[in-house]
């Protein structure tokens, strides 16, 4: 049976997750699917920067170090994403970016892997992943190698002189979901440690890292997680591996007893061994008024309206669009993608800017992926609707071909 | 002649420099000798949050990375603070921490001189550089060795099999200045590269870096540049050594072509390739506020102003508190000390808290050092004669003798 947009309207009437949108602001007209990118503000955000900005920083001062818990915040945000990603207390930190943390945890992994040479790693990944590895081994000088498998090559590519699996959860462009749980599995197996990137996964659905055995991990606050542009990322380590997990970037939050300023570096034995040194308080305090939302909210029942939304959206968008050239690339399978839908398009670049100047924002991703991303926490159904409609619109007119569309060069 | 209250009144009213203290917060009866820990909230602080947060994020979300030029902001607060560092446009950004900028430049230097494995470093310096340096040498597993010297001692250390002298310009306990021309000449003579670390004395005395030739620097924003808690670092490379210094936290802001997504790593070939991935947005774009001040101020005004307060506040210590157990420690001339005051004192810690709670905010570092540091935007002359006063009222009633004030713990 066809949809109609009263399909949608009734499915956000009977959203249980529904008042969760009032939590955020999104601009007038606008159908933001772009929260995999940079998550929208939370309504309470300036509340928190002010607080921060004018008593803690202006009028406490550095004594805001104690009474505003900023020493300790790292560790009191990293607790609240535990529980969003299937970790315990004292497991997770948020600090630095989740390049810096994957260039610790690697390095970490290899020295707990010292007579193997071998890197797993996806080669169509996020390329600072692919990067911060190859920087490493060029700093190391000790003859590692990255081998790059890509999607349904990796159990194969995970063999006995393997030190480190080293994958994102849920593929930035594509929007395909690992089996993390096979995949740990498998490096295990071999002797292999296995590291995971949660940029795409953590907020988006449930991650088990504990119950996957699942050794370290990064991921990132400011896209599902809605913790503000560029907010500090997370860092996981298994209890098992603290204290033999040792980092390389050892500032001095990472000694153990920051306070006695010795002359000589100490690793701490728990998770802070994976922070650096000071951090950008605004922006960390900022991020958790975003993880606060997510501490209501049912990782279950966000996952169950998330494949909802992306069910309809790619059912829609084959109704409706059909005989147009996109190809939704994003597998149909529930257990085998994330939060996203990633269509193919040859004009992709200029039909995603006329969207966005249609009020519906998603992105593009070189050479012709259309990218959309469901945050169910303040997407509803019924831009599910909407935003296809005004994507047929640009199609039947045609008002996607204007040069002023085509100049690449935008950093969405 | 003995100093009266009424001189230091008279010293304000013809300061040139006074207005600057309205564009800063005080707390109501505070005398703020802590700006060397964690500098003054510009007034319209709070405004650049509120722009960056309800517009730029709230509202125009994504596109801020182009339209409000987040993606570029490191670059332009590193042109803004080049001004002040005696460095160019194109040789300084603002990134990450001074901690992670070190084990950049340290592990670009080194391999720069790949055939010495010689460090200088200063053992009673800020931990952090050396804990970082540390971690590298590790790391590196190639036989890297430090060799501590201390002040007096360092041109003597540096002799031919060093690679790197890597010193902190104003020594963050004693307040001494290094001298950066001498000690950078010397490296040079010797074939060695000079990295300088300026937490403690960007914006708080002019610095040329060009002028002294200086290979490569670091420093802090959120001390004398009052740029807000934690806030990102800078990072100096001399143009001449850009395209062959490369450091190796290689992430995607880092890459030649970032939006290409390729695969593999090709590092940039200017300052940028200092940089390593998505900074923290809020924090770094509400530091540019304390920046824009220095903008309008002559910097060697400030450093005029700052000797005369630290002078005077020396001889008022002197004159006022003869008899008890002070002594400074910072050196008497001019151009071997920084913007602060450092006296040793066995009692050092309470009465620092005392004094902290009779309004005059200074710190405390072990084993004995009671800490001021002098702004002169937001410092009066007459907070000289208030700060002693209030110190020699503690000493003469002994308040500073109660068990509340002897509880070590605090991060100040």
């Amino acid at each position: 049976m066809t949809l109609t947009r009263n399909d949608f309207v009734e499915l956000d009437k009977n959203d249980p997750m529904a008042h969760f949108a009032d939590e955020f602001h999104i601009p007038e007209g606008v159908i933001y699917l772009d929260g995999n990118s940079l998550g929208a503000m939370p309504k309470k955000a300036m509340a928190r920067a002010r607080k921060v900005i004018e008593q803690e920083w202006g009028h406490d001062l550095i004594k805001s170090w104690n009474k505003a818990g900023w020493f300790n915040l790292i560790e009191k945000l990293g607790d609240k994403t535990a529980t969003l990603i299937g970790a315990n207390k004292g497991e997770v930190i948020h600090c630095d970016s989740t390049g810096l943390n994957l260039h610790k945890l690697v390095a970490a992994a290899l020295d707990m892997r010292p007579d193997r040479k071998v890197i797993v790693m996806e080669g169509s990944n996020f390329p600072t992943d692919n990067y911060m590895v190859q920087g490493l081994i060029r700093q190391l000088g000790r003859g590692h190698e990255i081998r790059f498998a890509e999607d349904g090559e990796i159990l194969g590519a995970i063999s006995d002189d393997v030190a480190v699996v080293c994958l994102t959860h849920v593929h930035y462009k594509t929007g395909h979901l690992h089996d993390m749980d096979a995949i740990t599995k498998k490096a295990h197996d071999v002797g292999a440690l296995a590291i995971w990137d949660l940029c795409h996964s953590a907020g988006a659905l449930p991650v088990d890292l504990n119950g996957s055995n699942v050794d370290m991990a990064v991921g990132c606050t400011y896209k599902y997680l809605n913790g503000g542009p560029g907010s500090q990322a997370f860092v996981f380590v298994a209890k098992r591996h603290q204290g033999t997990a040792v980092q390389p970037l050892t500032g001095w939050w990472s000694h153990e007893a920051p306070f006695a300023f010795e002359r000589d570096y100490r690793p701490r034995t728990d998770i802070r061994q994976m922070s650096t040194g000071t951090e950008p308080i605004l922006s960390l305090a900022v991020s958790e008024v975003g993880l606060d939302i997510f501490m209501r909210a049912d990782m279950d029942e966000i996952r169950k309206k998330s494949l909802k939304l992306t069910d309809l959206f790619m059912q829609l968008i084959e109704e409706q669009l059909d005989g147009y050239d996109f190809k939704i690339v994003t597998p149909m399978q529930h257990d085998r993608r994330g939060s996203q839908v990633s269509i193919s398009c040859n004009n992709g670049f200029p039909i995603m800017q006329a969207l966005i100047e249609a009020g519906v924002v998603g992105d593009f991703r070189a050479p012709d992926i259309m990218r959309f991303g469901f945050t169910p926490l303040y997407v509803s159904y019924v831009n599910m609707w909407d935003a296809v409609e005004r994507l047929r619109n640009i199609m039947e007119n045609g008002s996607w071909d204007r040069p002023e569309f085509k100049q690449v060069g935008a950093v969405t």
